[in-house]
């Protein structure tokens, strides 16, 4: 598991004076970019060396209590499951210790010339599956 | 349930060439908005008559095909659930008559001024449950 | 000139309860393309037919007054000046007849392989320069 | 003058493969709130002790070149004018010490409660004329 701060902007809320409800996926993205990035691993260079993109197929999220402007969050990041084809992350939204907002990504690994499903590269496999789960 | 279209425009996609995963949010809940619009019903108007907001509580989305720039959208929305405090709407989106996309969006009722759970205005609940299922 | 309406949703507001600063250029860029589409030019077309993209060099905008959750804007595009390789097109926004923002924006021809000016294609320039100012 | 650090991400891109031009908004958005932040200056809380809003009422921007996925750009900010009323900000986004994008912000001060021009407090007016111009 990996934590991840990240800053809310005016950009992020919405007329209700909380971050909009699609924002939130964009947060848990940039938190598994930065939790693949912590791990040397970078999404366009393994489009360019491996043919591979990861793409979301499934997301479910639940809306605890929302985020205002200027609050700090903090994105826990750990995988759930993987196999040959998919990963499923969950992420869940902490401000100041508290669970305000939980969800799971399940990531497919798509050939990116033929856009269909193929095997997640297996140095990458080996690397995800050496993190410690807790 | 109807049906509401949408154009993808440069904004709605990312360099993947495709929608970014949370902008069907965006396109959902416009056709949410636009659901009740056709009902008369007003998001902001209930605010301050009802002193009643409707929040996303849940969302599950699922993402079979990815829709593209230009694209033209067809959303089809529908109750599926109803009770005092919450909503189950069934959303599809259609490309070209084909299920591209498809999420489940619990709303809850909110009372603006204390935050917390509040019955759904019973004029309000009448006018969603008489909307034919199918 | 032309005239497009589009209409304010959440997604589109920030926690000043107005439309967020930099979403404007988006509904700009909308108005922009549906104006192309009128002519039947479409951006995704031309830039596999000609190896040309459009792109913004310099925008200026002026904030007069805010659009809010619900409203129906309507933006009027003109194009201002064009020559071989660039575009200047005046775009307002109106709300119930009255102007609350106005914005230039400049675009160039972009060779998509080389990522270089180009000459605009004589075609899509023959069809802008017909198109009444006023 | 001030600098701050923002990464790309995928919600940041569109189907060009670079950062789409309204996006270039948002990170000059968030580096003049760290600018202001960094001088203790919070806007939410201004809003509550001052009655006071900062709008952006002119931008303009010129696009040199693009940000791309995975870019760490520096944003550069300083005080080019200030007087009672209005601030104007000029801002400059590096990559790898490269300048590719210029902007000016015009802000105003506003009363939220009148919605209409009142004069910066002066106790910030203060603290934003003693930063170094360069």
């Amino acid at each position: 598991m990996k934590n991840f701060n990240y800053r809310i902007y005016y950009e992020d809320t919405d007329a209700g004076g909380v971050v909009y409800y699609a924002n939130y996926l964009k947060f848990y993205e940039r938190a598994r970019t930065d939790f693949l990035r912590d791990l040397n691993i970078s999404q366009s260079r393994i489009a360019k060396s491996h043919d591979v993109i990861f793409v979301v197929n499934k997301f479910d999220i639940h809306y605890i209590k929302p985020a205002k402007l200027d609050d700090l969050i903090e994105i826990a990041v750990k995988i759930k499951e993987i196999d040959d084809f998919s990963i499923v992350m969950q992420q869940e939204i902490y401000l100041e210790s508290n669970l305000i907002n939980r969800a799971n990504a399940k990531i497919v690994s798509i050939s990116n010339s033929k856009q269909k499903l193929t095997k997640i590269p297996l140095d990458i496999k080996n690397l995800l599956e050496k993190i410690p789960k807790t």
